[in-house]
């Protein structure tokens, strides 16, 4: 038996045996996994691939990289309001290094067991590090949020109070921000331990028009609503919700942090202007906050505005001069 | 937009917008795919990792290693029985190169039409060259092919006519072994084009007792039936299909690439001997030649018997010492 056997059986097969039930009659193991959808539900699916120095760095502890590779997959069903089902894993790595493995499978199984989302298939292979997740999700049928429902008027909400710490922690990496310690942690936490909103995502259907999670920046993930919704929209810049580390920031800083940071991992949503309380009532019990940042309009486009309301240039929504 | 958005568009949205339709109301372009699952069916899920080196050789034309790609997936849902409904596929690329692309998508998309499958959402990203598909497919509840289903005086089969032709390209281009131009081109295409046999799965519903497919070598893989089953096997090795290229080699190496040889894609299953007509009928209906190689006995263990009934050693069910 070859080292990424053992792998496969340490890893995969010891967690299949856990995943294999009513619901998953035939989990890791067999050619495929087997698993009985919920009658009258719709089956959604996503899948991701993480690649170092693009989706994670190499400092990042294996624990975290484990939670994080299943976090932006799960946040892909969050936005879709879809109820976790099952995932698989395949896994390219150099070499079988027992303590990468261990750590990493911590960080994965505890927040899949957060989720209740079993692992039920799988691969392993030697290669560059590389990390592909699938999961799979359902919905009630025709109740998945999509990005294409937003309305004219509706409401533009963000998720969370730490919008654009992540790409504050990566600039951070990058050299071309300092931070003290304590500071630094934190900002690092929301990079390498994003929490995916799928209490929030479910709350939401029903009510939410549209939605999509933050992973390529906020300006540019709400662009894609916009774009399938045929609406435009306008977006106060500085109601955004920002964590006291962010606020202590130029606010240049702050602006292209939270409007085009990226890898947040939030939600990004909208809803009629006559549900606020129903809003607040599905953030609440997603124990989630969220904050009201903007309005569709029919204009295309994104147009920024200041706490004053005065027009900030648009340049604020790519982050792209910034990069190295 | 960067090279990779632009993959993402021309290789992954073009398809997605075929995709979409009743059975898949939401395809690639939103945060998930969205499927309805068919009522009474169980939902099947695999997922392969392709890394250059172990899976392929850079020699392999692009089509062919988009073909591939998707057929060692089909290849699972084949051996489990099912009805292949949709994939996803992740990409890491090194380089945004049109012509591999093309080629690629050419290849994988001639395979996915002939199956009727659709591709349903997936990633792409900068990286190491890495290919992994998910697919998902569908049997009537309870009808999936297990390798754990094999019974006491079984019959034991496997598919196809050129087993061991893949393993023995690859000794080719190892230079182990020399052959001419035609016999070349042969073997490489068994190589480069398996053919999953998603027919003969589902002809075999119902009717075979376990299944596998051929990923790692008939007797490797056989052995994870009879593991399963917890049974054993006596197999007739000179008994296995093999091509007029293999069978012009030294009776060694027929025997190494046939009953270890690996990447074959055919499928090995058990049925009752009570039903050898229904078999040859399945067969049949699928268009897929099968051969009766062996029986299911008590004792556990794999027993390796030659044409004249001598037993052989069982160091021909490995293929490690051949190994570079």
């Amino acid at each position: 038996m070859g080292e990424f056997d053992l792998i496969q059986r340490f890893f995969l097969e010891g967690q299949g045996r856990l995943a294999a039930g009513d619901e998953v009659p035939v989990g890791i193991g067999d050619d495929c996994a087997v698993i009985n959808p919920t009658p009258g539900m719709q089956w959604l699916v996503s899948s991701d691939m993480l690649v170092e120095g693009r989706h994670f760095l190499s400092t990042v502890a294996p624990e975290r990289l484990g939670h994080k590779a299943l976090a932006v997959n799960l946040s892909d069903l969050a936005a879709c309001g879809a109820t976790p089902r099952a995932f698989t894993l395949a896994l390219s790595l150099p070499r079988a290094d027992e303590a990468f493995l261990a750590g990493f499978a911590r960080g994965l199984f505890a927040l899949a067991q957060a989720h209740g989302i079993a692992l039920v298939g799988g691969d392993t292979t030697a290669g560059p590090l590389n990390i592909c997740i699938t999961v799979m999700g359902e919905v009630p049928r025709g109740q998945a949020l999509l990005r294409s429902g937003a309305q004219l008027g509706d409401d533009i909400y963000v998720s969370g109070t730490t919008l654009g710490d992540a790409r504050l922690a990566l600039e951070l990496f990058r050299g071309t921000v300092r931070l003290a310690g304590d500071a630094f942690e934190s900002v690092r936490r929301a990079m390498e331990l994003p929490q995916p909103r799928v209490a929030l995502g479910q709350a939401l259907r029903g009510l939410a028009s549209s939605a999509i999670d933050v992973s390529d920046g906020l300006c540019g993930d709400l662009g894609h609503i916009l774009a399938r919704s045929g609406v435009g929209a306008r977006l106060e810049a500085d109601a955004l919700p920002r964590s006291a580390t962010l606020a202590a920031q130029d606010l240049a800083l702050q602006r292209l942090c939270t409007l085009s940071g990226g890898d947040d991992y939030e939600l990004v949503f909208t809803a009629p202007a006559a549900r606020r309380v129903e809003v607040a009532a599905a953030a609440a019990l997603a124990a989630t906050p969220v904050t009201r940042i903007g309005r569709i309009e029919a204009e295309p486009g994104l147009r920024l505005f200041d706490a004053q309301g005065q027009v900030l240039p648009l340049a604020l929504s790519s982050f792209d001069h910034f990069k190295s």
